[in-house]
């Protein structure tokens, strides 16, 4: 093939996370270059999106790709031969959209709230991350992963993020209620392509009580 | 076809528009439901968009889809063989995906700051705006379109915001520079398929007015 991929890369990144796992179910091989983003972002970092400055970003023969989704969706299409991610039809893969920018508005973006706010504030968005989990664990319903029979997109999307929810939970004094995620992270994890990437629990936390400390919160 | 679309819509509603445009460029004849937003939401957007409970929905032989571009997809995906809206090639798609976000969480996101907030706060945003607006301009360059010769995915993303641009500065008392996107936005303009739906500039002031009075903040 000749292609070259870079990723730029952070390690406890969920977004990135996810870029690793779609990359490892495509068989893609790449070079992982670790930003330092607590200290200074790399010259490569900023020329590649200028726009964000953030990781994940894709470089594909040199062009680059920013948004983790964006660069699933990209990943899916240009390797389109091996374990796709979205489904076939249509309206499936409208769905599969929809709770994947679900997992970004309405799980990470309340989420953020809680672990880089006061401990006693945002008591309304520990209530609504409790109910968009338990809208995540209806969307799944009974199947094996949330496309139905087989890992795809939305999973990829979420599984990131389990890890960091007994940090949300440490952080903000409360407590979430997932047991159908239990049983659908545990069936995820049996995959080589997300236990290998996949956070500890205790580096998520350590990583955030720093970030604390540095925001001034605690 | 038989095929039953239904649409329900909001006529000021930048991301209705979108999807009117969309459909209006594939020539897909649908039934248009408005949606009495400041009142009562009607039980059938209740139960078509449950989790956000906002227009559009697209209800296509009974199926909900949600979220604009989102919509957006499903359109290009189902009636594929008239006026593709996202190119062919992966990564053009990819950068397509990117600036149609840029607009919701760089547009639309800091410029409803401006508008529902009091009038001297929000003045990061302000700024903001104004480099953003640029950043756009930026990825426009000489182009007819956002996408090269054609008109598509990023131009309906953007174009229905265009015409809040003006209420932007008048209720924020700042100032926007946009030459280009004034050229684009005539040329877009010039179709049917946008012409027919977008809105009027002071119909969209007087509907933030009347807004900022609900909210109490003028």
């Amino acid at each position: 093939m000749g292609d070259e991929v870079v990723l730029l890369d952070f390690g406890l990144s969920m977004f990135c996370i996810r870029v690793k796992i779609a990359l490892a179910e495509k068989g893609v091989k790449y070079e992982m270059k670790e930003e330092d983003l607590v200290n200074t972002k790399s010259p490569l970092l900023l020329q590649s999106n200028p726009v964000h400055k953030k990781v994940p970003v894709l470089l594909h023969n040199g062009k680059p790709i920013s948004e983790s989704l964006i660069i699933l969706e990209y990943i899916d299409e240009f390797w389109k031969d091996k374990a796709p991610l979205l489904p076939i039809d249509p309206y499936h893969r409208s769905q599969a959209r929809f709770w994947a920018d679900f997992v970004d508005n309405k799980v990470h973006e309340v989420a953020k709230k809680i672990w880089t706010g006061k401990v006693d504030e945002h008591e309304a968005e520990k209530k609504e991350l409790i109910e968009n989990l338990k809208q995540l664990e209806e969307a799944l319903g009974d199947k094996p992963y949330f496309g139905g029979e087989t890992f795809g997109f939305v999973d990829i999307a979420l599984i990131p993020f389990y890890k960091w929810f007994s940090t949300y939970e440490k952080v903000g004094k409360f407590k979430l209620d997932y047991p159908k995620l239990v049983v659908w992270a545990n069936r995820c994890f049996e995959r080589e392509s997300v236990s290998q990437f996949i956070s500890d629990e205790k580096d998520v936390y350590d990583f955030v009580l720093s970030h604390r400390k540095r925001l001034g919160v605690d």
